[in-house]
C-alpha cells in the first residue's frame, strides 16, 4: 500500500485484511517492526485526535514521529503557485512537503476545504495538488471529502460491536452546530456504511442536504455492496429500527459561500440535537457513534452520551488501531 | 503502582524502593524495557521541566510519549459538567481524557488550582474529577495541592547530598515573588520532610502561613516519622543549624480571592530573598533547594543560587530520574 | 567529538569521515545505535528543517528527541546576567540550559544574532555565553555566525553531485529579500566553499559586502586548501563557467543597526533574484543551491528552482543525514 487517501480505492476484501491485521496488532504488540522509521505528519488545520493516535501508533510499532503544526510559528506556507512571495509567507510547500517528506518513510497531510468552490472541493482539488508534490507513502489525515482513517476506524467499530452488514440499518443524521463543518466525514461515512453493505438512511433538514455527487456515488457503491442509500428529513421514518446513530454536523452546500444564508438556514435548528427520543423506536442494541470533538448539549444530550449506547471512546481508539495497520502495510 | 497522585499515600518502604530503582536506571540504563509502551502528557498549564523531563524518562526506558499542551489551539477543553457547549471550547474532558488515555499505557495530567475556592482546592476537588475520568495508571504532574514527582526528586536528592533523616533540620522558606503562586509545592514539600523525619521550619510572613490543614496533616505524618513541625516569621530561629533551606514563593490563603489584598500583603516582602546573610548561621554543609523555576534576584541572589551550596540543578535532574522509577514501577 | 560548533574546527579529514559516516547510516540503517540516548533541542528562534531533520535523525539511530521551542508559553528565558527578574521572564538560561542538557546526552542550540553591535555578533558573543553553560556534547544549530549542519550538509551535497574540489567555481550569491537575513549562513558557506578547496566568488551588490573579518577569515582557509576567494557586483564575471551558484539573501553589515539605512539600500535591488539569464555562461552541469526556506519569485525565479539544477531538496535531505553522522560521532 503506497497511497491511504480514499477508503473507496480499497475492495472490501483489502478492508478486511488491515482490520484483522489492526485487532492482530492491538493483541500481540510488535514494538520493534517498524524501528529506525519516521512518521511526518503535517497539519493545515488543527488536531487532537489525530495528532495524538498517531503519535501513539507509530510508537507502538518501534517507529518516530515528527509533527509540523499550524501552531508553530513558522508554519504559514504559501500554496498558491506562480506567485511572488514578498508578503508573510517565507516558504512555498513547493519546497517545504517535499523536505519533510524526505525526512521521512511516509507522510501524513491534512487539509481542510479552501471553500472557494464547492465543485472544487468535491473533487478534493487542492488537497491533490498536495498530494502530487509526495512521492513516498501517503496518509490522508483528511481531507475537504476524504478521512479515510475515520472510516477505517468507524468500520472496525461497527464490527466490534457486531452490527450487521446486510440488513444493518445506518442513520446519518446532520445536527446542529454553532459553525458550519465540513463535509471530508459525512461523505465518507456516507461511501463507508454503503461499501460495508449497509441500509444508509440520511437523516436530513431542509438545506443541509448532502451534494448529488455525494449521494450519487454512494448509490452507486451500495448497488454493488448490496445495500442502499435513502434520505429524509423525517425522524421517525429515519430512526425506527436502526442498528447505529451516527452523528455529525455539516455545512449547507447549497449556501456553501454565503455565511450569511448559511447561518440564517441553521439558526433555527439548534434542536436538531440527538436525544434519548431519538432512540424510542430503535432496536434494542442501537449504538450512537460521533467522530468527536462533540459540543455536549448542542451535538447530543450529555444522556446519550453517558449511556452504554454510546461507543464514541472506542470508536477513537479504533483510530489508533486502524492507523497502525496501515502504516505496518505500507512500511513492512 | 496504578496511582501515582500524592507522596503521602505511599509508606517510607515504598519510597525507599522508588529511589533505589531511580539510583538503580541511573547507574545501568534499561532501553528496552518500556518498548512499545506510550505515555501521555496532558497539561492544562505550562510547564518545562516537568514536560522534557518525562519525554527523556520515558526515551531512556525505550517507550514514546505524547503530549497535549496548552499551546494548541486545539486545547480549550471544556470542564465543566452539564453544560451546553456553544462557546468557543469543541470538546469536553468527558471524552478528551478517556480518549487521550485510550492511546496510552499511562496519562500524566497538569492542572493547578482553580482558585474558586480555598477549601474546594486544598481537597483537590476539580482535579479529583479529571483522575475519576481515567482507568489507566495515572500520575500527577501537579495539581492544586500535589506535586508528587518534585518530592519524590527533593527526597532522592536530600538523600544524595547525604542530608539526615532524623535530627537534619529542613527549612521551609517562603520568599518574595511578583505573583501569588500555587500552593502544591510548599504544601507537598511539607509532607515530604516530614514524612522523611526531618524537623520542618516553615519560615513565612504575617499573611503566608500555610493553611491550617496543610499544617495539621504535616503534624500527623510528623508524629509518626519522629519528626517535627514548627513555623516563625523570625529569620534567625529558623535558620539556626539548618541543613537545608527550600525557598519557594506562595499566595496567600487568607486573601486567597482577593487580589488586591494578596497584593497589598505581598508587596512590602521585596526583601523576603534568600540572600548570603541567611546561611550566617546554618551548618556548614546546609544546601540550598528550589524546585524552579527561580527569578534570580527577586526569589534568590545570584551568590546563592550560583554557590556551592545550591544543588538546583541536580533536584531538577532528579525528575527525570524519579519519574523513570515510576514510570518503571506502574508499566513493568 | 564533543563540541560541533563551526565546520572550520575540523581538519578535511574529519569532515571527509563525517561524510562517509553521513552516507553509510543511509545506506545501512543503524536504529538500534542510540537506543536509550536523548538529544535536547533548544531554539531561541524557529526552525522547520533543523526542528523535523533531527527528529528524524535520532528517530532513525534509535533515540529519542525532546524539543524547547519559542513557541511555547513558558519559553521566555532571561539570558541577561546579574539582572533582578521581575520582569515577564521566569527563568533564567544559567538555570534552563543545565537543566535541559542534564535530561539528555547531547544538546542542539539555536540562537541567531542579537543585532545589538556587529562585532559582537561576528564573534558570536552571546552563543559563547550559552554554550559556556552546556557541559555535556553539544551542537551549533545557528548562532549569529554559524551553521555547521547546514555547511556540512552542503559539503556532502557538492560531493554528491561530483562537484569539484579543487577548480570548482562557487559562486556564493547574495539575492534581495523583503527583510535583513542573518550573516551566519553565508559567512559559514564561505568558509565551508574555501575549506573544500574551491575558487569562491561572493557576488554581491555595493552596500552588502561580507563583514572583512568574514572575507579574511575565508581567505586564510582558502590559502591553506588551495582555493581562492574573490569578490565582484559584476554578474557577468562572477558566473563564467560556475560550478555552482549558491544563493542567499542577507544584512548590510554597513548599517547593521540602522534599519532604515539598511532599506533604503536594499530597496532597489529587487531585481537582484536569480533567473534563468544567470546560467547563460555558467557551465552546463552547473547546480543551483539555497539552504532554504526561498521566497519563490523574490529570492529566486520558480523556472530556476523547478529546473533539473535545483538541488536544493537533496540538499536539505542532507541536513539529516549529516546530523546523523554527528549524532552517532558524539554518542557512540
Amino acid at each position: 500500500m503506497h497511497i491511504f487517501n480514499d477508503l473507496t480505492d480499497f475492495s472490501n476484501d483489502e478492508i478486511g485484511s488491515l482490520l484483522e491485521l489492526a485487532n492482530q496488532l492491538d493483541n500481540y504488540p510488535e514494538p520493534d517492526i517498524l524501528k529506525g522509521k519516521v512518521l511526518a505528519l503535517l497539519f493545515f488545520n488543527s488536531s487532537l485526535r489525530t495528532l495524538t493516535s498517531f503519535q501513539a501508533a507509530m510508537s507502538r510499532l518501534g517507529g518516530g514521529t515528527f509533527v509540523v503544526s499550524p501552531d508553530m510559528s513558522i508554519h504559514g506556507l504559501e500554496t498558491q503557485t506562480g506567485i511572488v512571495m514578498d508578503g508573510n509567507a517565507a516558504e512555498h510547500i513547493n519546497e517545504a512537503i517535499p523536505v519533510i517528506e524526505s525526512y521521512a518513510d511516509v507522510i501524513g497531510i491534512r487539509a481542510f476545504a479552501q471553500r472557494r468552490n464547492l465543485k472544487e472541493d468535491l473533487e478534493d482539488f487542492s488537497f491533490k495538488n498536495l498530494i502530487n508534490l509526495t512521492s513516498k507513502p501517503f496518509i490522508n489525515m483528511e481531507s475537504a471529502i476524504n478521512h479515510p482513517c475515520q472510516n477505517l476506524a468507524d468500520w472496525k467499530t461497527l464490527d466490534d460491536f457486531d452490527i450487521p452488514k446486510k440488513d444493518g440499518k445506518f442513520v446519518l443524521s446532520w445536527a446542529y452546530h454553532p459553525n458550519p463543518l465540513p463535509l471530508a466525514v459525512p461523505a465518507s461515512t456516507l461511501n463507508m456504511a454503503a461499501m460495508r453493505g449497509m441500509n444508509v438512511t440520511v437523516l436530513r433538514p431542509d438545506n443541509f442536504e448532502l451534494p448529488d455527487s455525494v449521494m450519487e456515488k454512494a448509490k452507486q457503491i451500495a448497488t454493488v455492496s448490496g445495500g442502499s442509500i435513502t434520505e429524509t428529513d423525517n425522524h421517525n421514518e429515519a430512526l425506527q429500527d436502526a442498528h447505529v446513530i451516527y452523528a455529525k454536523s455539516w455545512t449547507s452546500s447549497k449556501y456553501y459561500k454565503e455565511r450569511d444564508l448559511e447561518y440564517e438556514a441553521r439558526k433555527d435548528l439548534i434542536e436538531w440535537r440527538v436525544k434519548d427520543s431519538w432512540f424510542n423506536n430503535v432496536l434494542p442494541s442501537c449504538r450512537f457513534m460521533h467522530c468527536l470533538p462533540v459540543r455536549r448539549g448542542v451535538v447530543v444530550d450529555d444522556s446519550v452520551l453517558d449511556s452504554s449506547r454510546s461507543i464514541v471512546i472506542h470508536e477513537a481508539r479504533n483510530r489508533m488501531l486502524a492507523q497502525m495497520a496501515v502504516l505496518y502495510k505500507m512500511l513492512k
